[in-house]
């Protein structure tokens, strides 16, 4: 059977009123190492569902299972078909899900064998006669790093690795990429001594956020932001990433990682890249990459590590009304670790546009709610024209971004209340993602695997940032093992005292979102 | 019985929650001339009660009427009582009333007879005797203009237009103020004969409105909008005053006067003022007429005003599902009348920070909705990195503070369409004065009156900024004398086709709000 013609014509699974069509992706095949963890199940799977069901995968798709599990091709395809049903984000269409299913392949191996690698290349051989898929694939490795040496090889001795002419072969990571600059250049040795740089998708799924990729809209599609966004007019900026939950089942995981390599390392210190770059001279991976490494290059950490960070564990206590356990508590914990859930720190910029102004970065576990955000904090207005017990209310303005939940941006300035005096308070306008738009926002990873397919890499970090990444967190790490245990704090509080002080020493305060 | 002691303390009225305390009123005596009309039923006493009832009236008031009607005190009190229960904003409390009530007064006469007026004299010679009222009289002349000569010279005769030592007498006047510049002229030489110019309060009861005030807190007690507020980034500026009624009752007024006399000459250039101005040295009256004296002053008009200028009447036709007559039909007009009932032009600004920036006024009766607004209209990006089919949906920025209805500010910018792709589309953010603040807005007239009690005038125009305004609508006026019969449009539409050829000249478009 001659490889299916894939034109947008004929693709079945196309809408006609998306206005997306130029971005649905070519024949190839999905490849799902660790495809029985949570991750698949919960993430991946329903993407490629949603992705299918929104017209953006070709008739010529494959999807392929890759685990130790006795399954056959049926045990597996159930296993997706459950897992559509009951995370998918679209509803379910027996046709998308028929159309899908028919591509739908389980390989049973171990990552040492090197016949199962064997098997999947003549899997995926036969998906590209019979179902068009091209030679293109793209590996997706959902398994811990310390096996990336291994499937990595035999992708190679496989000759997976490399496409024939005319295809592709890409290689798709995720986070931890290492747990410090040594490590991470370990790993990516590893990766690039097989996958050329440009065929590794490193996932950060932050970045396939819609609220993530609007600071690019919001900030170089408008006229109104930009000429503010400097040290002229703000004075600070907060990033916070919050979660009001414990480490729970992944102390084992968690612990010798904490919250700055969890969350700041990736997550926090891609939103300052986004948010403090220069605008790029185009929004390809290349220019995107660039301003976002030249920025990272230019953060600079505080002279004094104790002055300027701040760590903590949560302890025991109430939340919400329930009694939780403290970190070192927790289950399989270490009760000796030193392992913080709470870190903070103060960045600063040397950049023409952002000296003087610093970025504090906060994450942290059993916090007071759930919420990612950016908040640009402006100055105040040079001077006020109005009495000063007319103006004892009026904070600063600021421009927040909300990267969850709530997606969305708020503007809070100063206005008028009502009355015969001039009191001047602080109001805020509100612009909610989920309110303002009719379409359905993509879930990330439907983005993040479409770039995949695509080849659109602007989203993903490459090497260099991680690397930049890491330059700016080893000193703290560093720095923090030598400083014994964190200070602890209380579930549903804002973090330990020592973060409140390391604002109160610069004269402000953290945002209580 | 001697002068009641009036202090923050004994005043039986204050709401010791009042943060505006400071701002109660001295005693004092208002006297409306023209009681009898529906700006004084409607608006004046009602207006007078609200102030008592918040606690910003002082102990010793009095507030007298003066008409032809043979009434008695206890017949006026009805009026007032009975205007009050319909018409105040805040609920109606028996204490308050009798507290009040106790000065109120009327004097029967006519504006010819000298005897009403020593009557006037001898019954506020009573007041400031009885109720405290310390000699200090505010004559408030809700009449036509064509009687002000009479009734100032005779408050000149009687005595009452100078107050004695350490008391004051103040004058208020509504518009119109003349109907062009020499008449407007003559007005003040005649108002200004008796008083002096710090005693005459023009009211234009827009800028007693929370959001005009607001301008100024908007601007100048933030950080994020001044920056932008300038011709860097301002494309143009489009006020609008929109009436979706029509002349009615008001037609034998409204002839010879319309759109452009009626309210462009002072509420739209007031606001065109308070949008343009600089920051002034503080909001004192002198420093913040100074400033709106400063731009109106830098006002050019269009060099071919038959291009720049448009205006219309309405016609006959379906509005809001009913039939409409057009304003030649109007009861008691005059059929040949070729007075505006919709007028927009557009005025540049000859200072650094506007030049090159038009400002779009329009003002109309019989129009879409009832609506007044301005609107900041910002330019485009100097570039987009996004594709062309990515920005087409994709406006320019927009600040809007909306006057009336539904007071308060909209933003308007362009944000990432969730999906796959990176379409930005605009949208807006959102600040409802109602929403925000708990505090009940005072209606525009309580702010006024309270403010010609406390003789704190900065809301009020002076007659330098009456002069101004006509200069600007002069030469307007008489291009549009030689011009015939003015366009007509449909009832419920946006007004004449030459407006919208007036933007389509320079490549803009009004906004449909």
């Amino acid at each position: 059977m001659p490889p299916v013609e894939i034109t947008a014509q004929h693709n079945p699974l196309r809408d006609p009123a998306d206005r997306r069509l130029n971005r649905i992706a070519g024949p190839s095949s999905l490849i799902i190492f660790g495809v029985t963890g949570d991750l698949s199940r919960k993430k991946l799977m329903p993407a490629v569902y949603d992705l299918a069901n929104r017209g953006l995968l070709p008739a010529g798709f494959g999807l392929v299972g890759f685990a130790r599990r006795e399954w056959a091709d049926e045990d597996f395809e159930k296993v997706v078909h459950d897992a559509v049903k009951q995370y998918a984000r679209t509803p379910f269409d027996e046709d998308v899900w028929r159309q899908l299913r028919q591509g739908v392949r389980f390989v049973q191996g171990t990552f040492d064998d090197d016949d199962a690698f064997e098997r999947l290349r003549t899997t995926l051989e036969e998906l590209d006669r019979t179902r068009g898929t091209m030679g293109n694939h793209a590996f997706y490795l959902s398994i811990p790093p310390k096996s990336f040496p291994q499937v990595t090889e035999q992708l190679r001795r496989s000759g997976l690795a490399h496409a024939r002419e005319g295809a592709w072969s890409r290689v798709v990571i995720e986070k931890p990429f290492g747990s410090d600059l040594r490590s991470a250049r370990e790993l990516n040795d590893v990766v690039e001594s097989v996958f050329p740089s440009e065929s590794v998708f490193r996932i950060d799924h932050y970045l396939g956020k819609e609220t993530v990729q609007n600071i690019l809209a919001l900030r170089f599609a408008n006229q109104l932001f930009e000429p503010i966004w400097n040290a002229n007019y703000v004075d600070h900026v907060q990033i916070t990433m919050a979660e009001d939950i414990g480490v729970g089942g992944r102390a084992g995981y968690y612990d010798g990682i904490g919250a700055a390599r969890d969350v700041i390392q990736n997550h926090l210190l891609q939103l300052l890249a986004l948010t403090a770059m220069e605008e790029p001279n185009s929004f390809d991976a290349a220019d995107l990459r660039t301003e976002k490494e030249k920025v990272l290059a230019a953060v600079r950490l505080p002279a004094d590590l104790a002055l300027g960070t701040a760590r903590g564990q949560y302890a025991s206590g109430w939340q919400g009304g329930a009694k939780v356990v403290g970190f070192l508590e927790e289950d399989g914990m270490n009760p000796e670790s030193t392992t913080e859930t709470y870190a903070a720190m103060r960045l600063d910029i040397n950049t023409r546009r952002w000296a003087g102004v610093p970025f504090y970065l906060r994450a942290g576990k059993r916090l007071g709610r759930r919420v990612t955000e950016i908040a640009v904090v402006f100055k105040r207005a040079p001077q006020y024209l109005f009495a000063e017990a007319q103006t004892s209310e009026l904070g600063e303005n600021a421009l927040v971004i909300r990267v969850q939940p709530d997606e969305g941006v708020t503007i809070r300035f100063g206005s008028k209340v009502p009355g015969a005096g001039m009191q001047v308070r602080d109001v805020t306008m509100d612009f909610g993602y989920g309110h303002a738009f009719t379409e359905a926002s993509p879930e990330a990873y439907e983005r993040l695997i479409l770039d995949v397919l695509l080849g659109d890499p602007p989203l993903f970090p490459r090497h260099e940032e991680v690397e930049l990444s890491w330059r700016i967190l080893d000193p703290i790490e560093e720095f923090w093992a030598t400083q014994g245990r964190p200070e602890q704090y209380s579930p549903g509080t804002w973090g330990p005292d020592s973060a409140d002080a390391l604002m109160a020493r610069d004269g402000r305060s953290w945002r209580r979102p």
